[in-house]
């Protein structure tokens, strides 16, 4: 059946029992093919009747389907011509595992972060209403996804404009983790609509045997029927919003899904269509643990660029539960990413000093910011592409009062398969530009949990930022002094050149120099392990000493740590030559990290082999 | 009255009668100072009785008050020992215009930016749990605030883990120019509450009349009892997010404000009191146009640093509706500024094609996204440090994909009395650092003109970023090529050195090289309208001509465009020297524009000093 499926048009003449078979065969291509390209399994396999559904209703092109998120589009990609592509999934060259308009005309908008497709299907609402269009517009968000405040800015909106727009709000009452918030809770309320249903089935029993007793009292009945009506039928939270509710829906009714999305597309005004779907769907182990087969890794793990093979979220979160042992008033913060971050081992030792605020990073900097202002220490865990959500929050709540919030960046540089819109990239450059703010970033596990207890005896804001999977590069030979802000490390003396190296790049710059060695090239390495302040006297007499600086992070070229120590070479009128190496000014696409590495030149032979050319050797 | 209160605590041996002279008095002195001053007068006026009942329940240093946006906390600050300062509101070394912790003990949090109270109290609440003290948390918040994201989020929290909490809604029915959006709407059936009273009213009695019917009726209609109690005594948006909704409250009457505090006071878990106020209240002319005195201008308008006069927001527009008239598919974007923007003409002249999102600026990047996604030329007006809220949009979803967005980013560069909150200082920074996007500040009004019709013929996404007021520096003399991106312009030849500067420094290069030429020194100006990309030939042929490059912007050095031409310069090599001038690396606070500008070392005199300096002349 699946391989007649060629675009979203060859549904059409299919039965319900054929699309039923459809769909096992789609669950059975997505487990095959993520289980060894690794991916997001669990949601995939919850959306295959409702995607099914939506292409069946929805799939002409000019009609627009908008995903949340995105890493649930993976059964979207396969009836949208991308079956055969569907292999390469997440690998260089091959399908992205989100929607991205320049991969296909079926994907309507990129994704990647949460709560954004109610927004951009609004934009494209409005869009067909002004050129006078009549296609459908989608959006596709998640129970989860509503727990980011820009769902909210998008629905007041929306509500307010009365255009045809679909809601559908997938329910499969977790996120990555168990969803949190008093909206969940409220959702669950909807869901258990039999209670619902019997209780409108009895009042409307019930007043059909009232006798009559004069128009007053009729008025009355009538305006508490009505009353009654949309408390039962909508649900006020969304028609406060001016969006009408339907629902709930079983998700996995292909019947019931087809008939309510053609009602839905006759519709004259925004509607929310509520529809549940139970995560992992169709293969067991992950219908039972659906938080483990979130995301899937890949069968063949890569070799690490360097050879690393620690989570660095563990290891800084054991070293954040020693310190809250000893200080009451450490309390850790997540946004919806327990487990990515390492945070769960927190929330078991000390949950009433733990938050999963769901997903809303802007609300998690602001009220660690809150609170440090009533005197805790709060520790944030995120990954460094979410905390471009809370950037103003990092300013204004965050660094502007210097309040001490630790915020701990977890895949810092780049990540791998998960493409462009989840590289930590550009966190060196937006964050060394905030006043106040101390940036550091640890070469390996060691340092890393240095780096910990030392945000404790700090009384402003700091970021410590990492890679996923950190080395350990053994204990320092030389400098046993206790880390202080704004202090460098000098790995290796130099004479030609020195590496100035930021993070996992210290690893890197310290073969490169092993391998310029052999070509009679001596090299150094400094370990910048703070990016801002940097460390004036160690950069000022390494200047001074070598006729050449390279400067290696796996953040942004613009704005980052090189230019950062550019500028301070330009304050002082000091000319050493300069190579800035780091990621260049393009989107990092999907691949393997040691891929995206060598793309960019930051693996151990082109830095090598930038060294050599600036040098003329 | 007035001169006996120094301390909240001076307000608890008043009565209602001398609480309401007092607020006689504080109208008076709001009214005096922020004629003189400048500032925000309506929104102040109208909370004058909102915060004295706050003070007189809340004043204990103990407790703590957060105001949202805080620009309405004039009378907190005459209240709490900042009476006789006062009168040096938004003044260089004054008082903040916004709370401030470093300025008092009173000030509990920062604002400056919308939407954050509730996070932030949040915070307290909890780190007031953790420590296990009983004192009130108190969010003061608005219906303009509450159409940000934000809000919910922090909401979607408190009413999840139900800490004692109360947030004050102080609901005038704007927030700087009318609110939007479907809440609102929501908000105002609630402030009619007659209607509901009656409803409940005549209900009530008409089911006492109802005979009893056997014990399945009994139970229904208790049912509905409980169902129509919850609608119309809770709201059902804020109970749906677990919150306790009380209102609404008249917001200008003490005694009642003073009882509902006190049982707010005593409430264990998160509360919502609904006060409804009049913004502008007391002063007739303010009530009546409340818009015209949200922001006052100071009486004494300084000169602009560069003589500037023109409004930029209103030149961008104007070309922007011609624009229009030609391609129905231009479209405009606000977050709740159609005045400050100066887009309310082109919501007058195209109403259709005019967006106001309400403070909601992540909805509205993302919404623009799917606007242009669909085929439209949407043009968002914004404030620069009001983009820093939407900084992950610009990246995932405009830049990703290549969107033919068009931000024009007002308020760049220093801003004067809004002081820290408010600076754009940091857009040319976080901007230029996004794959994609091009990035162009103009020297004047004229250029702006042309930028923005530049803007029309590109497929991708830009940024135009400008100060509020511009010169008209007149046509330029040599060059009457179109322009093209990318591109800059050589406004001076000099010999011994060359300004690279940026939108309105421009002029102040020129001014400086004025100066410099009568000490000697022959100093170009290249007008370096394109921050992004930069124009390679041009900075290539400088560099090598003169021996001292001095870039200049008013955007913070850190990463901005300086940063991006010595990155540039060390790419190939080349040992120019270069001085980068800009913002230095701290918080710049409240003053005029010229004094910032001196402070920051931007003024003409300190420019040129500072090129002297680097020269060794």
């Amino acid at each position: 059946m699946i391989e007649r499926i060629n675009s979203p048009q060859d549904l059409r003449p299919l039965s319900i029992e054929q699309m039923e078979q459809l769909a096992g065969e789609i669950r059975a291509l997505l487990v095959e093919t993520v289980l060894e390209q690794g991916g997001h399994l669990a949601s995939n396999l919850g959306v295959v009747e409702l995607t099914l559904a939506l292409e069946y209703v929805f799939g002409d092109p000019e009609d627009r389907i908008v995903f949340d998120v995105g890493h649930q589009a993976y059964v979207h990609k396969i009836l949208t011509g991308r079956r055969e592509q569907f292999a390469h999934l997440r690998e260089r060259g091959g399908l992205s595992g989100f929607p991205r308009i320049s991969e296909s005309e079926y994907d309507a908008f990129p994704a990647g972060h949460a709560s954004t497709s109610i927004s951009a299907a609004l934009g494209m609402a409005r869009a067909r209403d002004l050129m006078g269009d009549r296609h459908a517009v989608v959006a596709v968000t998640g129970d989860g996804a509503m727990t980011g405040g820009m769902c909210y800015e998008a629905l007041n909106d929306a509500g307010h404009t009365k255009t045809p727009l679909i809601i559908v709000l997938n329910d499969n009452e977790m996120s990555i983790a168990h969803n949190v918030g008093a909206l969940s809770t409220h959702l669950t309320r909807l869901r258990q609509s039999k209670a619902y249903t019997a209780l409108r089935r009895s009042v409307k029993r019930g007043l059909g045997r009232i006798p009559k007793i004069g128009r007053p009292m009729e008025k009355g009945i009538s305006k508490l029927l009505a009353s009654v009506r949309r408390l039962l039928v909508d649900d006020h939270f969304f028609s406060a919003l001016g969006v009408r509710y339907l629902g709930p829906i079983d998700g996995h009714d292909l019947s019931q899904l087809i008939d309510v999305f053609r009602r839905a597309k006759k519709s004259e005004e925004p509607v929310l269509l509520h529809v549940v779907t139970q995560k992992g769907r169709g293969y067991a182990e992950a219908e039972r643990r659906p938080d483990l087969y979130h995301g899937v890794p890949p069968k063949k793990r890569e070799e690490a660029p360097c050879s690393a093979s620690v989570g660095n979220g563990s290891i800084a979160v054991s070293e954040l539960i020693a310190l809250a042992e000893k200080d009451i008033r450490v309390v850790a913060l997540t946004a919806a990413m327990p487990a990515g971050t390492g945070l769960q081992a927190f929330a078991d030792r000390f949950p009433d000093r733990f938050f999963d605020v769901g997903i809303a990073e802007e609300h998690m900097l602001t009220m660690a910011a809150g609170m440090a202002a009533a005197g805790l220490r709060p520790y944030v865990g995120i990954y460094s592409t979410f905390l471009q959500r809370a950037y103003d929050q990092m300013i204004c709540d965050v660094a502007l009062e210097g309040l001490p919030v630790t915020v701990l960046i977890d895949r810092g540089g780049l990540v791998g398969p998960d493409g462009a819109t989840h590289q930590g990239v550009f966190d060196l450059s937006f964050l060394r530009q905030i006043p106040g703010l101390v940036v550091a970033s640890p070469r390996d596990v060691r340092q890393l949990r240095e780096m910990i207890r030392l945000s404790a005896t700090l009384d402003g804001p700091i970021a410590i930022r990492y890679a996923r999977e950190g080395d350990d590069m053994g204990p320092h030979l030389r400098d046993h002094a206790p880390m202080r802000v704004g202090t460098w490390e000098e790995m290796i003396a130099g004479a030609d050149a020195a590496f100035l190296a930021v993070g996992r790049m210290v690893n890197v710059a310290m073969r490169a120099a092993m391998a310029l060695m052999e070509k009679g090239v001596s090299c150094g390495v400094i370990d910048a392990r703070f990016i801002k302040p940097l460390d004036e006297n160690m950069l000022r007499a390494a200047a001074q000493k070598h006729g050449l600086l390279v400067t290696l992070e796996d953040n942004i070229v613009a704005g980052g740590f090189g230019s950062a120590v550019n500028e301070r070479l330009h304050a002082w009128g000091l000319k050493t030559d300069v190579l800035n190496l780091g990621v260049p000014d393009r989107f990092i696409e999907q691949g393997s990290v040691s891929q995206q590495m060598a793309d960019c030149g930051l693996d151990v032979e082109s830095v090598a082999a930038a060294v050599m050319e600036r040098l003329n050797r």
